[in-house]
């Protein structure tokens, strides 16, 4: 375990899972103040077989939950592919990932890219790079500490947009109508 | 442990993931001889959540791995799907189930629907029910003992659709010409 990780009170795991390429990134939370703890790839050589290479994200997510105790997981997950296989392959990526998560006992949330882009600039169709830029501005990142791999600024976005979501207040996420929001809060209504 | 496992030279466990049930199957090997060890289903309810199911998944097939020591896992995995949707969780199942013998270095191997039916009845497009009452022969399982869930059946065909696979002589299985065949088995060529 990793002794700085206790100065957080809630510890987010974003994970961008490929089967070429695992991003991750770990965010420290106190308050409303979010910090950038470590970020990285696992890059999956070529050269190893298919079941090595889930062998592998399942045994580096095991270590960063060991190492940074993290409270929840967010993970960049698209619902839409190009075909079949390769959507079945991401399954399988997706898969060891999560395994690795549901035997700590840590809860798992899933966002997809537009909705994480969106989160992070405002725009949806935001680029890759865009996307790294605000969140280094965000989390006030130096331009020099800032890794350059687009799959681990992935992983910290799904992070970030995971903390932003889970701090909504309820009626803006959940509710579906006005009788719905006064029926769940009925301190906010006036007598 | 169970400590009747231990009777047999090799154990294979046969697993057919899904996101609604999961089938396995023990098969205990000693030489040419399968017998069926186990066999059960693993019934996911509409109830659970998505991770939930996940993660019985993980447990399940971590607690077979436990009580039966398997030396190789057969994983029935379909290579088409009906949509990327199905497939992605699909996938995931796969995955689960996947992570659970990776941890514990089983090797994995993977044989399509067709090639297990194949395998067991010499038909590749089968019946689910002609594979079961095949395998009910070929193994001298009485009728009473014979769990009717094709699920199950599925599971422990991809068992034995493995050991028959894993003791064709290497030529057959695997060399792609004659000229291979004799520079990897010299000593069949006649001087």
């Amino acid at each position: 375990m990793d002794e700085d990780i206790r100065k957080y009170e809630r510890v987010i795991i974003g994970i961008d899972p490929g089967t070429n390429v695992m991003g991750y990134g770990i965010l420290g939370i106190n308050g409303k103040r979010a910090e950038m703890v470590a970020m990285g790839v696992l890059e999956l050589s070529k050269m190893e077989s298919h079941y090595m290479r889930l062998r592998r994200i399942f045994d580096r997510v095991t270590s960063l939950i060991t190492q940074y105790l993290p409270d929840e997981m967010a993970i960049e997950a698209p619902f839409y592919g190009k075909n079949v296989q390769s959507m079945l392959k991401l399954g399988r990526a997706q898969g060891v990932a999560m395994a690795a998560a549901l035997e700590r006992d840590v809860p798992i949330s899933e966002y997809e890219p537009r909705k994480i882009k969106m989160a992070i600039t405002g725009n949806g169709a935001a680029s890759k790079e865009q996307v790294q830029e605000m969140l280094r501005r965000i989390l006030e990142i130096d331009r020099d500490a800032m890794l350059p791999q687009l799959d681990a600024t992935d992983a910290l976005a799904a992070a970030l947009c995971h903390f932003y979501e889970s701090s909504r207040p309820t009626a803006e996420k959940g509710a579906k109508s006005w009788k719905e929001y006064i029926s769940t809060h009925p301190s906010k209504v006036k007598k």
